[in-house]
């Protein structure tokens, strides 16, 4: 469900969609719409060029367009654009590429 | 609707001015006043001559004149110059480009 | 009770499992569920590429895939991924290995 | 209506007098004293010799005597000498020259 | 009292084991329980391997094993190994060695 | 009214004695103690050798014994030695020279 | 007063030992015990190596055992070793020499 975007994000952030999970219990019952938790996982649409050290040096991220990502719940500015929404957040609120 | 404007950003700073967008829902219908929401994009009028590093090193800013950008809802000052609402904010206030 | 993860930690996080401890006390006894205290040991699932310095050198983490680590109690965060529980921690809120 | 001061400023700071704004509107009706806002403007009237970085080089200041600054509302020191009142900034608090 | 741990500290931490004082009152008169302050004195059972600093270089610990310190007292993680129970304290909360 | 004193201050420290101000109004009239406000000046009566950068080097301070500064109100330590009341600051508290 | 103490202080840290003051007024009258404040002065028993900057330079202190020091009034943590009351500084919270 990720799409492209015009957004290009600055420094050391990324623009991030969210993935909608599947809400499954572990053996396989599908859960009603509300005993679901608001994800923490999603596409990343682009990347910044990267964050600048304190000698001057330009570290690109870790993270390239099209990983799919966790992130802390609270980091993190919402945005919509052409109807759809992005979450742009600092590479240090991404804990780890799944 | 952005103007020139006499204010020179200094350090890392930019001057942004609001972008008031036609507030329509994802399906085309026009919204009444109340239902929209303070926007978060702005065109940059200014842009100051960039921040100093630890090492004495000036880093100029990402955007530049005329870029379309999104910032952080609560970040910068506004200020009224002229008749024209101007917001200074730092770069680091800036999340994208679009 | 470790289990393989698709989670691939970023910088200087690493993905933990919770170990369930055996509720015994000093002599012995089996303690009712309601007794025990939440563990802070866990296994260490996955490690990042480490953490960049102001000089832009790497530090790889301390900790390896299938160390025994303690960490402090109220760090990191919780997420869960095809049913099993995890915990991505940055390397700071690592106390000891055992 | 600037004055000399025998206010000599400290590292990165400097000294500036509130311009006090003729209150009119957009449409240039002369607003009464309490519909007025606290301006953000002021006049450079003196400037430290600049801020030391952490590799010990000196970094001058990027205003000078004479210019017409805004400065964060909150930001500075008032002080009154002969009579006059001042504000002692740091430089990080103004945000432009005009 | 002090005890071998297979716990090992990361980075700049130590672990250290209470020291349970004998309760005497400057006359030396043995004081009931209630009247003793918690102990700000422990043993040094094992050390981390040092603090990295922002050049790479990690400085070793300047205690060792078998150290009696003094340490602030709110500082650091409590946990129990083998029924033994342990502090867990980064360097920076060890005040003295006695 | 400014007096030697024993205190050597550390590091970037100075030791200011206020300087009670004449309590007159821009027109000259004498004011009553209940209406002054507590001055924020004092003559610099000793500086600390100065303040040690990352890189190693000591940073004497700008001002000297004799100045007439400016000083942050609820900065610093106020301490009476032989009758006399000083104010220890550090040099970031102190705004400008007169 | 001062005693010998088996306290080595760590890093830049140092033990100091409060100086009781003769309370007497500036006119010479000897004041009642509760209308003395609590002294901010001290013996300097024992000092730390120095502090670590972050370039790996060790910087020894600027005070040394014998000194009469001023501290700040809420710095420290205080411990009583064979009877006797001692407070262990930072560096930074010793403000002057006497």
């Amino acid at each position: 469900m990720a799409t492209k975007t015009a957004l290009k994000p600055l420094g050391d952030r990324v623009v991030v969609q969210r993935i909608e999970e599947q809400a499954t219990t572990k053996g396989g019952i599908l859960l009603p719409d509300t005993a679901k938790e608001k994800p923490q996982k999603g596409k990343v649409i682009a990347v910044g060029s990267g964050r600048v050290l304190d000698n001057g040096t330009k570290v690109p991220l870790e993270v390239k367009e099209g990983d799919t990502v966790v992130f802390a719940k609270y980091g993190g500015t919402e945005i919509e654009i052409d109807g759809e929404e992005y979450i742009i957040l600092s590479e240090r609120d991404l804990l780890a590429v799944i």
